[in-house]
């Protein structure tokens, strides 16, 4: 396993079939083919057996796919077998939502730290979490395993502070700034926009209003 | 414009190219030749050719593309010209959170509503908006134009609430919980799943890891 590269499509598809694996886990069914998974996600049957063939496959012909076995090793894939600390950059509003959000920490990334260059904010409380001082940054990411860095503050800061974390040996970034993080090949970056996501909505409501 | 269906890659791709043209225009540059914003943007300009060519072009042979007129027609295809009124179903941690992103308002995205099924949350204010029971859902829906419904609810109870949505003529839906909603075929759907985005990044430690 594991020489040829994996298509960012296929892994992208992955964590949707951890989920479907995970709910027939828990009405307790042991086995599935292909065809059924197919019906129950919407996409055909051989583009499931071509994903899956990626990884080795895991089907016996005639048999299906053993639920159990299936969902454990996507997820060994996924990397969900260990825990992953995380640190939050930004105390405002969307950093202590993605604190207190508690699905992060059943799937195993643990948010440790959370940092905010506002003094007024240093010192207030999210779940567990005092939000610290950006001073305290390198200090803390050397002293605890941290595998994830989020950035919850705006755009001008945010190449600063990926630079900072870069530098500490951060090597995965989960980015909700407006802008293009420029790191070094071996640092990941994750994108989430909340506002472009937004406008595939509105584009696809101007383009049907269009039609009428 | 507009008989050919234009690739969700190509739509998916819009909102860059728009957040890199105001920049742009932010930085008073008046023309921009597709080579220096595939150097910006670290695309290929034959990329970014081919994208433009879906909307008519809007680049002249030995000028280039004037700034202000692209992001202004891509913003109009983006339905960017237009305020849209959104409501949230969810007043917990992240609907607060996303109640209270002034970055949404800018863009004309602007949240009137926000619905909670929990008594102990209804009454309570974020930011101008005081959290409405679910039972005025429908009658504030009728009452408002709304053309975005987010929700930001766990997985149980959304399948019931994307359908009264959709029954009271919401066209677009903003899918925060972890299930593929089932929704009319004139309804769209957009899926911001943050576990699964983690996963991304876990997927990325995980295969390095495996390869020391």
């Amino acid at each position: 396993m594991g020489d040829r590269p994996i298509s960012s499509a296929v892994i992208k598809r992955l964590p949707r079939y951890y989920r479907y694996l995970q709910e027939l886990n828990q009405e307790k069914m042991e086995r599935i083919s292909s065809e059924e998974l197919s019906r129950r996600m919407g996409v055909t049957a051989s583009q499931i057996r071509q994903d899956l063939n990626n990884f080795g496959g895991f089907g016996q012909q005639g048999y299906g796919y053993n639920v159990n076995y299936l969902q454990t090793e996507i997820g060994k894939i996924l990397g969900l077998d260990k825990t992953h600390n995380m640190i939050i950059v930004g105390g405002g509003n969307l950093g202590r939502a993605l604190a207190g959000y508690t699905q992060f920490e059943n799937r195993g990334f643990v948010v440790v730290g959370i940092f905010d260059a506002n003094p007024d904010k240093v010192g207030t409380k999210i779940r567990d979490n005092v939000v610290r001082p950006m001073e305290e940054l390198e200090d803390f990411v050397a002293k605890n395993e941290i595998s994830i860095a989020t950035l919850a503050i705006p755009k001008q800061p945010a190449q600063k502070v990926a630079d900072r974390l870069c530098r500490c040996g951060i090597k995965a970034i989960w980015n909700f700034a407006h802008v293009d993080l420029k790191v070094p090949k071996d640092v990941y970056v994750e994108n989430v926009n909340l506002v472009e996501s937004l406008m595939q909505l509105s584009y696809q409501l101007n383009k049907d209003r269009n039609r009428d």
